[in-house]
């Protein structure tokens, strides 16, 4: 039996650095399909990797999750395998797994990946994408070493969490975050539609969008068919949160927002503020 | 049976996108192969992606053809497969898929995808590529639903066409148009190597062309090892078309050309005004 | 029987170059596994082609290697096979596969390949890793032509080699050089820790490197995590060599180091100069 294997990391296609990972899964697991989800994350950004695997997660085919944006490589963060219903997320212990872990229902079992079998002897500790993480994906995917095998349990209440910024009702408004700007400019917030229908709005409506001290009134679209080109707009996205775009446009260049940051959603007029 | 996919975006590799439809398209065709043409077409262009799966399918196996570009998403354009000789082109009906559905031949039936057991359920309508394109892509691929079961039948002449230049004769010259730039720098225009012969120029012989009021004569070499390095030359590329280079560098920078453009051949000397 | 072919190159990612290729193999040898090692080759850098392939090969499963990084294309240089323990290494002969092919024990035989059958009929002669490279390692990988019917044999050690630096012990010190940067600014340099060792270093001391007329003094550390962010330090990477990293930074950037570049190693103090 082999497992399909989904890889991430923040190696970047310049170097060969993904192309050898690719080499020791061939090896040690030679049918099994690697997807490659991404391997754009920032250098060391953890929270984007983890994201980004978050929102990955329920398009991929179950088996064997393999995620690496170690900026504590070398240190003694651990490095792990999370058993779920979904299949075996492998990674360091650094809170890169822990929200798609969580949303396919929590690990039931976590090994720290220790037995030296799992792992290709190396003369540097700097490369354990290859060394590690790769061998452990490998062995799990083509059925090679059984998960308790890898290394001591540890109790999975342990994992280290990732902490995301969470929505909240304030004055009739709704404190948000954007927290993610995709290739196209569109600008994810962690806000659910449900948010803005407690406050009364609904497709179609007017909303108040505060970034900083300065606020922009835009419509609440179904797509973005929905606009003129160059208007920004908010709508649901494809993961059913709350984003702003600019219909043929960069929302992000239009609002200057690069990354994380909080905002505030209301509904425009004197109540607003 | 299981068809190989060839998928071909303006999705870049910076975010999950590709990975995603990778996903979707390996849990509806497990054991279909997956080729990436290449995600790196310009944000919403096109024209872009249509002349890039043009050149392309020659060499990529027959089966299932899947090209999102797509700036129109979310509005009303139709969502289409076309059945050809070589296998099934799906995409949006911009143009995207018209050249190379052309070149195989045309298209025998045409489907719009609106079964909703072909699409995945989405909160939002701005990720069709994974939504709407991918699992059409995915169920042909790995014989899950037939073609006609897809959704409505269309006229395939009702296919939305690529405008594309064409070269005219005039004057003795030839008005032609660059159209490509490649990673390498070389320019390639749309013209025949015959539409040259015509008008009397060989392999050897110096060729003029202008480029807005600026002429510039260039030998047809054979090879780039026939020219010196740094020399601009003209030469029939690897895709049968005339195209600039320079030996060692870039045609692209020696010319400021970088996208379309018109520019005109003409044999050198005082016939050629 | 099929083999995995390991794909390297300077195409990028931008144009549909690979995907061509990858079609062509799909072809050729629709029951090989493709590993992309890398396309990120800068722009004919054929010493960094060849050193990205020397580090990949340990950890590519056996079977195929297919390195296209070409300026010399349609110049009379060769295209080769070359059959080692490994499995065969396809590519021009300027050097590109010498170290790699070294790295496995040598070759014990050479073909140019010269076989109209083996090759992709073209206009141009232009991209010969789609027409000419791609064929063969299909072929060979899919078991549909022998090596021996490629083309002619020829001489192995006529082979063109690449020069590496080599280091050398210098008034107590070691010249040596920085040969690689990778994606995280770490800096790889040739010299093996027995250099040093030699020297009278061992983990844990000061080492002094000098970079033109300026020097460093760095700690030899044996992880990242054996010194504090942002410091400067001299490791063993995960390839046996002595490099220079900033931990949680790069080592590039605070050295100004881009690409090749001599250095010296000595031991701190008043003995070094």
């Amino acid at each position: 039996m082999s497992r399909p294997i989904s890889f991430l990391s923040d190696f970047g296609l310049a170097d060969e650095f993904v192309g050898v990972v690719h080499g020791v899964l061939a090896t040690l697991a030679p049918d099994s399909r690697v997807i490659d989800v991404t391997h754009g994350i920032g250098r060391g950004d953890v929270r984007g990797g983890a994201l980004a695997l978050l929102r990955a997660v329920p398009y991929l085919p179950e088996g064997v999750a393999l995620a690496v944006v170690d900026p504590g490589v070398g240190t003694d963060r651990r490095a792990i395998v999370a058993e779920t219903d979904w299949g075996w997320f492998v990674g360091p212990d650094n809170g890169i797994l822990s929200p798609a872990v969580a949303a396919v229902g929590g690990a039931h079992r976590v090994v720290s990946i220790e037995n030296p079998e799992a792992r290709i002897p190396s003369p540097g500790r700097t490369f354990e994408g290859r060394d590690v993480f790769a061998p452990a994906a490998g062995l799990l995917a083509g059925d090679e070493m059984r998960f308790e095998d890898l290394g001591p349990v540890l109790d999975p209440e342990s994992l280290r969490p990732l902490l995301l910024p969470i929505t909240e009702s304030q004055d009739g408004g709704l404190l948000a975050a954007a927290w993610w700007v995709d290739r196209f400019g569109n600008v994810q917030t962690n806000a659910d539609p449900e948010d803005l229908v407690l406050m009364g709005l609904a497709v179609g409506d007017e909303v108040e969008v505060w970034i900083g001290s300065r606020a922009r009134t835009v419509r609440w679209v179904e797509t973005y068919g929905g606009a003129p080109q160059g208007h920004l707009v908010v709508h649901v996205d494809s993961h059913g949160l709350m984003a702003l775009a600019v219909v043929g446009g960069s929302a992000s260049e239009e609002l200057g927002i690069e990354g994380e940051r909080p905002l505030r959603f209301s509904r425009p007029g004197p109540t607003s503020l």
